[in-house]
């Protein structure tokens, strides 16, 4: 039998949700996508999401913890504004080694409340559990979300011919940058509300991981410059594609928008880099990529 | 500086919540009760709910890994109860460590999707990490679920003089019962459909740990009848208060309302037991109880 290693993340993934009946007729969004999303009201669909943070893969023991907590909540906050919502409640559920202190887990829980609150959104719960040394310090956050039906934005539904942009810049997050980065909310609101974005989605696993992601859940493919790969001061563009953890956001455009979008940009968000790093083709015509991060691959 | 056993769960969490800002006015419920309470619609409350169950401490690796998974469920489901609602959406996280085989994975969420189907509820995503060995694996549960208005019931709605009473027996529930129980919902909304319940909670952690946080939740005390305690065969009552993982109902009822309910019960409900075991007194006026499960004691 295959390990979880040789099966990968992917495929893991995928074999486990084949165990799950039909989706039921209300579910608008299912397993697969960054975000579940469920019936909420006339004009808005609730978005669900879970992410776990654990020691010795997401963050270091001697971490300032009241960057790792907000580390914690900032990567939920991203994952909804890559679908084009906001965050509302959150829970967090801990387990906790024996060694920790409570002083470590107070700043936690601050850096946790200061990233709800910077976007209007709170902690109402969770759960925390006693583990045995030597397992390390699990975070895990659940939160919902909600988004209007107008701007709700899946990874599934580039076209062929559109444009492949990306905010920001890449690489070298582990530096410091996985810590403190401020979400994308303010541009997935304004790409969403001006109706740009034909797909979108955040940037965790490295653009190598989830541009071929994006590109299999629309079933399409992609050519894209590793060239105009924009990159972080002393990063080359092996470690955009593959660093992982930008949390910056990438999505496609018609190509009939596409001018329109780079000259309303700057004017809208001057000093943050957009850039176009490519186009999505048919599936058979695509280029391919390898790297990023594999979350079996590197335990 | 004290370790988290000395300081025990219930003050770990006390200093955690602390450092989170006043709740928003919007909030029905936040953290302490079994579900945070959140706006929904015109008549209902949507309940939120993260629940970890860990290797070694909710279960071992030898177990029918399909039991461990509707276990992982139905607790969720049984806190829902709790307060008068029912499950609807459910997220699964899980860090796994390399040892564990895909066969094994796949049992789990086949008894995570039997459970959830058999309340009307529905798996719809998740995360799943890679952790190193010797680490344990955990399964986190993120759940939404929704009350009518009308039907939801507290933990910290006690009055003095109200009646309490349990469902069914209590005790030895680590022989195997504690990994296929059948959680409260038919007597959850029945009880709460007919008004009968002031406050309610499920027992999770035994009735020592558990009704003491409902009476301190509720600034009141208990006098009960050790004696009176149904337990399940083979159990001593020192097994019944404080074994836990029962995922019965206490609850408490008005004592002009008491009668009524022991009459109608046996014709509602025939075969499950309903036992009066005391009832509520004034703070000052409480009996002591010491034991039940507590999380970070028993890591």
């Amino acid at each position: 039998m295959k390990s979880m290693h040789e099966l990968g993340e992917d495929e893991v993934v995928r074999r486990l949700l084949a165990q799950l009946p039909p989706a039921p007729h209300d579910l608008r969004v299912g397993p697969g996508d960054d975000c579940a999303v469920v019936p909420f009201s006339r004009t808005q669909w609730q978005l669900l999401k879970t992410d776990a943070i654990i020691e010795g893969v997401h963050f270091l023991r001697g971490e300032n913890f009241r960057r790792v907590g907000w580390k914690a909540i900032a990567r939920v906050v991203s994952d909804f504004a890559a679908m084009g919502g906001m965050a509302r409640w959150f829970l967090v559920t801990m387990s906790i080694p024996p060694s920790y202190t409570i002083d470590e887990l107070e700043a936690l829980y601050q850096g946790m409340a200061d990233c709800a609150a910077a976007h209007q959104a709170s902690i109402v719960g969770g759960e925390t559990t006693g583990v045995s040394s030597p397992a390390p310090l699990g975070i895990s956050i659940a939160a919902t979300g909600v988004v209007k039906k107008s701007q709700l934005v899946l990874r599934s539904t580039a076209q062929r011919g559109d444009v492949i942009f990306i905010t920001g810049k890449l690489g070298g997050s582990l530096a410091g940058r996985h810590l403190d980065f401020l979400p994308r909310v303010r541009e997935s609101q304004w790409l969403t509300q001006h109706r740009f974005a034909t797909a979108m989605m955040d940037l965790s696993d490295g653009l190598a991981k989830d541009l071929p992601r994006l590109a299999m859940a629309s079933s399409v493919g992609f050519q894209i410059d590793l060239s105009a790969l924009p990159c972080h001061d002393g990063c080359s563009p092996h470690q955009a594609l593959n660093d992982g953890e930008d949390y910056e956001l990438l999505f496609t455009v018609s190509p009939s928008r596409a001018r329109s979008l780079q000259r309303k940009w700057p004017l809208a968000f001057p000093g943050i880099p957009l850039t176009c790093i490519g186009h999505i083709v048919e599936k058979d015509q695509s280029m391919q990529l390898r790297g990023g991060w594999d979350h079996f691959a590197h335990p």
